[in-house]
């Protein structure tokens, strides 16, 4: 049985972090409005599907999160990723049938457009003389291909994006849409590729202003942000299969701090990578044993490999949960 | 006569201190390209045009830089800025004759693309059942501008988009730029807009790995980046007409501030705005006197009033350089 389904409790720390990191966070915007989007796109989804068989859910996170070091932001810090991980994965999960909720730095890469080069509207698109768009030719086949995937993922109501920049509008958002996907039970998973930052300036001790470079080096006291992974697995979505990502740059230190995260956070998976081969290869660490996953070809991503094992397990985690 | 030409020579400190960052930053990349292909676009742009005044050119700088905190870089500190001053601005330059190098942060505002909304490509196109590609009604006069614009300013060889990321990027770039430029003599302008970090870890005091986040709070120290816009003044391109932005969060302290600083940098103008307006209004601060500038309307930009008067004070410049 899983888990999470035992008394496991937060430590009492732990739970006044999380209440007191909540409480000083500045309130989301919209969140009344994104939490009327994610029920309406929960409810469609955990209807059964035309063959009977009940949807399955994935929030998908993706991106790097900020942590502002002013309250009106001028300067933050950054956790470098792409997004590229996470919006590739999008598009094997729909392919699969699953549905998608996208939960996305602003600006980072999005599903279907992972392929295509920065700034493609401008550099790829012409407006011939009849006043019609045309593609430049090498690249026709690529941008017609991820618009049409697109819009049928979107029109099917299998994929709906979120975006977020803050550490704090991540994590406010990832607990109201944990929250919402409890109701699925183990046919909701958790792939948690957002690079997450460690440290933050807690909002009530921010600058208010700008900081002033006057002189000399600036000093900076960042405090450690509550680990959400285990409340999202005691907490928030219990039931739910969970993936979280570990990045080093140090391959010595790689599989020792995946392992640890995995029991520490009692994940289901948890898929480790090396920042410098992260597009080709990523370890897939289970509760009994690794899978190394490397991609097949040239014209192939890891993405396909991995979520194929991925979805392979959350289809056991279903069997063990009695379904 | 313009003070740049003065026997001004950079303070000691100042030149070590330039020295050291410039030997100790991590190498360019593909910097002998970039260099060639700079040289290209003002040797082309140095020519009279064909009514025979010479081409005036200006460097628009464009985005935030980052700083990273780790040599294999997955934490950085990044200066806030969407980019869509500098976007804005290089379409009214080129609309005015200029040739405009856009030096900008990878990912940032592109030009012709700022009324454009986010992720355009996913949600403004389809696909016909002819295969052609379509854009949604309500967007296809504005898409259908932008690509067209940006096409042209292209092909008439008014635009060099160069893009940078790092704070170690960004200012290899500007001086192989502003070294470039110094040719032009006084028709050369900066148009600095970039929001470049005051702060940073010099690469080789820099962690190799990711910094773990074991356990207890991080403590930081950054140094100075060395104030670049003295150099710039005073060795890289003395002829050029400088403009730099100034931007606070607090109103109370603003214009002092861009005095201050077109007096230390001997700044042609200073470009004076707030985080909270800075879209519908600037303060255009000069050596005999302050300019408000306000956007016009709501489907105006407040960067066609400013260029406009921008352009005015350049060829004022020129005319005091004897041209």
């Amino acid at each position: 049985m899983d888990s999470g389904n035992s008394s496991d409790v937060l430590p009492e720390d732990l739970s006044a972090s999380v209440e007191s990191f909540f409480e000083t966070a500045p309130p989301l915007r919209d969140s009344s409005l994104t939490a009327q989007k994610l029920q309406a796109f929960i409810d469609r989804n955990s209807k059964p599907s035309e063959d009977g068989r009940p949807v399955r859910v994935v929030c998908i996170t993706s991106g790097g999160t900020t942590v502002p070091l002013e309250q009106r932001c001028v300067r933050y810090i950054d956790n470098f990723s792409s997004g590229h991980r996470g919006a590739a994965s999008t598009e094997y999960f729909v392919k699969a049938g699953y549905a998608v909720i996208f939960l996305h730095r602003r600006g980072s890469c999005q599903p279907y457009c992972h392929r295509l080069p920065e700034d493609a509207l401008l550099d790829l698109f012409e407006v011939g003389e009849d006043s019609s768009i045309q593609v430049c030719q090498s690249h026709s086949a690529v941008v017609k291909k991820a618009i049409r995937d697109y819009r049928t993922a979107v029109e099917r109501g299998q994929l709906l994006r979120l975006p977020f920049t803050t550490i704090f509008e991540y994590l406010q958002l990832l607990r109201i849409i944990a929250i919402s996907m409890k109701q699925l039970g183990p046919y909701g998973m958790f792939y948690l590729a957002a690079a997450v930052s460690d440290f933050y300036v807690p909002w009530e001790s921010m600058a208010k202003h700008k900081i002033q470079s006057s002189s000399g080096p600036m000093d900076m006291r960042l405090s450690q942000v509550p680990k959400m992974l285990s409340v999202l697995r005691k907490d928030w979505a219990p039931m739910a299969f969970c993936i979280s990502f570990k990045l080093e740059t140090d391959a010595d230190i790689l599989l020792q701090k995946a392992e640890i995260a995995m029991k520490k956070y009692q994940m289901h998976i948890v898929v480790a990578n090396l920042l410098a081969t992260y597009k080709r290869e990523v370890t897939v660490v289970t509760d009994n044993g690794t899978i190394d996953v490397r991609k097949q070809g040239e014209d192939s991503d890891v993405e396909d490999e991995l979520i194929k094992i991925l979805i392979d397990r959350h289809c056991k985690h279903l069997e063990q949960s009695g379904i």
